[in-house]
């Protein structure tokens, strides 16, 4: 299987000539897409951070692409450091199936209640057990993810909101501390239920507290989802927060 | 080779049990995108409108969709019927590349004189004899395309207008009552020179006067034009126009 994470450790590799590893602060889903990932690594070179770009965004093929490189201290490590990411998903909320949007928007063809999914947003953000929006332990399994049960579920989610209008173009905006695996997209299937007055936004709370995968909404599709920014100090997190 | 209007046709003639001719309003080339192609056809059937569309896009492929479907007069011609057409180009002009970008946007790395490219605009805009712009004898032949040397190369550019700043994303809206073979991504090609300072904004009165397709700036990808609407008359063609 080709990943993006892969595709960059062997044009490192080849640049440096020697094993490198890849961390990313996101381990994105296949079919998910990302503007803002930030990978870190370790090797050896003499090339200046301008030069290793430039270097390494040429060995990289036209679906992958460097945005900058930078050096960073020994102890930096881009999944462990980050304070905060955000997401963003697109709905596609037109009648019609829309072919230009296809590999970036995620289509619900019902006109969705946007009043009433930001009633739920609402209930959602904040600090909570996110079990009931984590991958279920089939889905662990399809991945060949060993699920570590024993770890917390308590995230904090700083913004959740939702822009555009019903039979347009929706983005929901979510920033987090951290994410458990499918977090995000189960919590936008269950948003979506929402707008469609399949669930009521008062059942949120419930939904919460039962800590059950089964209970939420399904998970919705990679394509809607884009990693847009990794925060790595308070101010940054703000940043992205809106606070 | 596998074109729109063929896709269309071959799902119509399924639907309707005979062969079908598409009349597309624009002759789009391969590469670039339509989210406003009018095209007219003429067979028989028993469906309503709405469920003809449904039946038709339930039948397109991945990448070609129906907006609506609608009855017209049997005199109804969507090219020689339309009186104006709208085409986008999308200029990415950073200093990287962008993957997410690169099936809907040309990249120009330098940053872009806009200022310039706003003037040269200004000049491009209202009626000429568009010769210099129209595809070259080569592009002609390459394309299988017999060129009618005796038809008028007049045309009126009723806006040529520039949105967004140089370093980011920029969107040239082209609107005019017809358009030559290629002249929409000439015109771009050429105002992109004009941005890069490799030719002056005062030039362009003269290129318009020479009438030779060998002065003017090169063909830009298809990659970055899309035709967004079609005007049928005065009032949507003042509507795209922004008059």
């Amino acid at each position: 299987v080709r990943t993006v994470q892969g595709t960059v450790e062997e044009a490192l590799a080849e640049i440096s000539g020697e094993r490198v590893v890849v961390h990313g602060a996101s381990r994105t889903d296949a079919g998910v897409h990302a503007e803002g990932q930030v990978a870190s690594a370790r090797f050896e070179t003499r090339l200046a951070a301008p030069t290793l770009a430039k270097a390494l965004d040429a060995k990289l093929p036209a679906d992958v692409g460097v945005v900058a490189v930078d050096p960073a201290p020994d102890s930096f490590h881009a999944r462990r450091d980050a304070v905060g990411k955000l997401y963003r998903y697109a709905i596609w909320n037109g009648r019609r199936r829309s072919p230009l949007r296809r590999t970036r928007f995620a289509p619900v063809q019902q006109p969705l209640d946007v009043a009433a999914m930001r009633a739920a947003a609402a209930s959602l953000a904040g600090r909570h057990d996110y079990s009931s929006f984590q991958n279920s332990a089939a889905e662990w399994r399809a991945e060949g993810v060993r699920r570590d049960r024993a770890r917390s579920a308590v995230r904090t989610l700083h913004r959740l909101t939702i822009r555009g209008e019903a039979g347009g173009e929706l983005q929901l905006d979510v920033v987090g501390d951290g994410f458990l695996r499918g977090m995000v997209r189960t919590l936008v299937g269950t948003l979506v239920q929402v707008g469609q007055g399949r669930r009521a936004a008062e059942s949120i709370p419930g939904l919460l507290a039962a800590q059950d995968r089964r209970l939420a909404g399904p998970t919705a599709p990679a394509a809607g989802l884009c990693l847009v920014r990794v925060a790595y100090d308070p101010d940054e997190l703000r940043e992205i927060a809106g606070l």
